[in-house]
């Protein structure tokens, strides 16, 4: 049996008190690094419901706010356990948490091991597939940009995030952090060495995918 | 136990022949997706070996030519299994393959086990250490924003690959491969609902980190 990357949802740690007051920004990621407002999905639950307008807003922040908060109570836990960095992610589908889990990885000696991507993977096998496009997720934190990478992968319909990039960075993690959502760090700062094989090279490279699109299904 | 990921090192398929005439273009990134060719580690070597200038560097394409012709096997390989998709990737330390590994998503049931990043869960693994600064990565396909975010996390010193992300593209592929390294694609095309806590909800989430910095290790 693999060894499991998430935790059980353990009785909630006290901060719900701190929760008031909850405030939204929303943003639907247009093509080419846009942010726009023109789709927002509880915008059209508003529409649908003229008038009980009010009722709705608080029933999504409310909604919002209970899972946002097993996000922020995964990220304590993960650093009590010891297990990694201050990160927690939950996968939410039909208003019931799929997965609850935090970074993994110290835990795991896997650096690939971030809240997000150990919550998609979890939620995948729980659920027994490779798309979750019936699901939502929350995560204290950004995303990074493996972390959103993962994200779109899993086709997950709907991103709640807490914390700003900036505050993890200013306590030492990698600012690249901030590129996936909003581009304001360097994604590819990195000092390392890139190198495309060119010529006969790159023609067997590419040739791999030619001679086995008939093998597999797409996805 | 948990399941291996990675094939073992099989004799190699009938490819070798194939690998004449090796071409190759390096850039090493620099911050803003800039590309740039001064820092070029075999150029260095040259300069080193004046007076054997061609030996060092047809050694470099030997080399790169031999782990390549592996991730390009393991991309066969994989589809052969019916693990996933037709991508593979080998990390080298000091000119010996640490793991040699395929896309496993159909294998696992998760979208996040692309080549790369199942060949770095491994070698951190197998190497018993979140960072791999001393291990080059090859890849028989220019990485996704999602794996090129795991090569950037663990460190790896050197990135190879075959294919560009096109090759993939033109049979299916999710055409946000081509952004992690030329920003050729849309990285965030997807229809996805983003949403940040504000006010009280941002500051909890934000304060994760101050409260918690204390209790782990920077990595």
């Amino acid at each position: 049996m693999e060894e499991a990357q998430c935790t059980s949802l353990s009785p909630p740690l006290s901060l719900h008190g701190q929760f008031d007051g909850f405030l939204w920004s929303v943003a639907v990621i247009n093509p080419g690094f846009c942010f726009g407002v023109s789709k927002l999905r509880f915008g059209s639950v508003l529409d649908a419901d003229p008038g009980h307008g009010k009722l709705p807003l608080v029933s999504v922040q409310d909604r919002d706010h209970k899972f946002l908060t097993k996000a922020v109570e995964e990220a304590y836990r993960g650093v009590e356990c010891s297990d990694g960095g201050p990160f927690g992610a939950v996968v939410v589908r039909n208003d019931e948490v799929v997965v609850s889990c935090h970074n993994m990885v110290l835990k795991h000696t896997d650096p690939t091991a971030h809240a997000e991507v150990t919550a998609i993977r979890e939620a995948c096998k729980k659920l027994g597939k490779i798309e979750l496009s019936d699901c939502e997720i929350y995560a204290s934190c950004e995303p990074c940009p493996m972390c959103f990478g993962a994200v779109h992968l899993s086709r997950i319909k709907r991103l709640v995030y807490g914390a700003k990039a900036e505050a993890a960075i200013a306590i030492g993690f990698d600012d690249f952090i901030a590129d996936a959502l909003r581009g304001t760090g360097y994604y590819q700062k990195a000092n390392m060495e890139i190198k495309k094989a060119d010529g006969n090279g790159a023609l067997l490279a590419e040739q791999v995918f030619e001679k086995t699109k008939e093998k597999f299904q797409m996805y």
